[in-house]
């Protein structure tokens, strides 16, 4: 049976809900799952239905159609999206592989709506990983001087493989401002700490001279404001006085695959809304 | 403004949510807050919906005729509660506290929507903290030959009280399959394991001589069948081979009580429905 | 059987080990428990053993006059301490109950190695709790005004009651640089966030502002730098998406009680060392 | 400069630290970490102490010459080991290679003390991932009929590869007796449950069934009575009423992936002491 995510944001009001699960039943939709949220702060209102068709399904763009109308009546920011069709992300690293290891064998195995159709690294280290998988590896170095010229090899891989999502891998470039904010809501990065503690280079060195107890790791949407963008996931796990910064490294390694992996799943399942600087995850 | 909450559970259909969600909108309720469940295994379908109206309220006995053709169509198993009601609930324990004080605080300070109109005992040791609170402490010592006569006098504690619900806050006693059974869905007992490991009696002292690295508690309805029914909540935490059965049972005080309030809470909040041996928790 | 806790730092040499197991031997001791830190980044050395004594116990004094010698040739920074004495400690409180609810009745329960003599508020609220364990609560109020004065009326407080602790069970006044640095080491606060991020007020709402998804409490020694002191232990709570700031609040009771108690439980069983900026804690 | 690791464990006696710390003091050793556990339950004594050598090294043989007069002395099960010789473990696989890949990913970055020699499967799955890292793949087919010569074929390639350690990362069938007592402290099998809930076939539909509100991995060593081994580590997650046996089975991957790591780690770093049915993990 043909399944299609709906996902929309839209000021609050009486009624929404009444009208919107009405025309999916007169449509012959039934709804397999459906999360709101209505922030009282804002006023605004979030809902994700995950809905199947048993019969006369007009789809994507007939269900587009239909639902048009009401979207406009309320003013909604809205996607419908068929459930079965992966997301085509692109992942980018640099030298260390746990995250882009976790991510290929998830894919692999079949754990992600996911598509992986190359990856790109500024170094060369992990091109054997990446070849056991039988997929391109785009070496697209960059120096201080070059940034201009790799964001535009960027661009062309990201376009070549017509992708919906950039996942930053431990990809220790920033974007530049016009590329985070083209690309908005459609990248997600890695950041090795707990954040907003310990922004910018060496989390962990920072977090060692801190002597904090715990420490983390935060998948976030990128925008050109570094390591400020809404956070998706986050997760944390305990260090103590004995931890050098290297053990403290090792720790994270873990933690920062294990929330990757959740960010890019929701992601990739059309759970995420952006409310603002935060995130609306219907997890 | 006044809130009620629906609380459902009937046989999967199309078409529920549109005629649920329909008619609160024509009586010009506004849902706040909204979650569902389809379960595939059995095809059965909950929802809990927390709804406001802003003007012509008709009551909570107004919303239950109004509601019940809907209720009647789909074959629904239903309550509408008055959401500003508190539950009334008596605490039963017999000589560790923590639960107790952790509850009796929560309550006064405000954060659960509980009343507690009196305490239940075996023992006296807890006398004075029930005291404190200025509550009816009610003394019920029960041994093997005078159960059953311990029981007639807890039930009438409870009819005098007029109680929602039972909270065994570590009372150590069996309750009777006939108690047990007259108040099914009522009574929450935490146990002092990660169920189904270590039923019965001392079950730290049986994590102990396992040499498990983690232990739990559990909160969950009282069935007849001892330490075997659903579950509303679970939690852990780490132990390692230096502790004792005696610090075992010390840290695991603190999860008790955390796990129980939690139990607690969600059933205070009607976010707990059964389905079969298991709980759908709207948490 | 006598117990004592010998607790000590120092550069690290070659046979500090041998030497204060061999003269533990020699008096009579039986080492119970021993830990120890070699800090490679520094070069220090930390250690704690807890010994009882079958026969022929010099007394807290004489094993102090012992170890002199010891501690001076390897230039020790070192405390001996009868570890069934308990820590005497006043706790400051403001409005906020939970902390001191949770460690009163730990103290009354046996729980920690800790008298409360009294406690200190600027605030009126938590008089009746405090009445209900019969200590002492000292009402020393403190405005812009008034703040030198409120501490010296503390200071007097600290002095009748002869303590070695004070503890700050969410006490929403910051200390003078003075009185913090006259108290170094002793006393402990309770912040509401996962420091470093959300120092000084309300971090719960500044939580809720950045949209972090976990939540957090630190516990640390004071210092005159507000919120910079020795982290002692942290713990932390998920929040997603639906939390306002006042859910947060709610949250963060339940795991700032428990990383207080920690925190204060550690401490007065000696098992807490400073490293500079950082603390060694040998749990 | 070498590094040993000194394991031991005996009869609680007074004076064992003072004369382990002697001997290595007086032939030249720097402790760098030592911890030591007194069990007050069976008044066993267990020691983990890694130490280097500037100058003088007598080597291991030396040292287990040097060292087993004490050993004698005081009845010490005891080894001493080269901390720099990686311990080399044979992992075995069926067909979910979640454990497989993490174990050969960290082993390749360097993260554990170990060599990864032969992977061995009786299915022909992983066969690729295997040799995409460059060693063999062994493939011993077991049924009902050929479980002897498979474990003869088994304990050829254990012998060709001159194992330390046998890892069973999710292999589905259970050893004979006869090998598993063979191999006594030396197979790490990854269970995926919290032991004890759940043994035997299919955990994760158990905990379904149950209705649990968290599932867990467990790692522990193998023994002849399946799933009874002395428990290594163990870690949970969160399970809630929407997730299916399968979804259950995803959740779990991690986590097993996850303490399995943990425990090859610690064994590989000579941190665990069997103590009875329970271990010494001296993480």
């Amino acid at each position: 049976m043909p399944e299609y995510v709906l996902l929309l944001s839209c000021p609050d009001r009486r009624g929404i809900v009444a009208t919107v699960t009405a025309l999916l039943f007169e449509r012959g939709a039934n709804i397999e799952e459906s999360q709101q949220f209505d922030d009282v702060g804002t006023d605004q209102f979030f809902m994700r239905i995950r809905y199947s068709v048993q019969e006369g399904d007009p789809g994507a763009d007939g269900w587009r159609a239909l639902f048009a109308p009401v979207a406009q009546q309320y003013g909604m920011d809205w996607t419908i999206r068929d459930a079965a069709r992966p997301y085509r992300a692109v992942v980018m690293v640099s030298r260390f592989g746990h995250c882009l290891n976790d991510l290929l064998f998830r894919w692999r195995s079949g754990a992600l709506n996911l598509d992986i159709p190359a990856v790109v690294s500024n170094h060369r280290d992990l091109e054997p990983l990446v070849a056991s998988y039988g997929i391109p590896f785009h070496h697209v170095p960059v120096t201080a001087d070059t940034k201009a010229e790799a964001e535009t090899a960027l661009r062309a891989v990201l376009a070549e493989h017509d992708v919906d999502l950039v996942v930053l891998a431990r990809y220790m470039q920033v974007l530049s401002d016009g590329l985070s904010s083209d690309l908005a809501g459609r990248v997600i990065n890695i950041h090795h700490s707990f954040l907003p503690s310990f922004k910018g280079a060496k989390p962990y060195h920072q977090a060692f001279e801190r002597g904090v107890k715990i420490i983390g790791a935060t998948a976030h949407y990128v925008t050109p404001a570094l390591d400020e963008g809404p956070i998706i996931e986050q997760d944390v796990v305990r260090a103590d006085h004995r931890m050098t910064p290297e053990d403290l490294v090792r720790a994270g390694e873990e933690v920062e695959s294990r929330v990757l992996a959740r960010a890019v799943r929701w992601h990739c399942e059309s759970r995420i809304l952006l409310n603002g600087r935060r995130t609306v995850v219907f997890s």
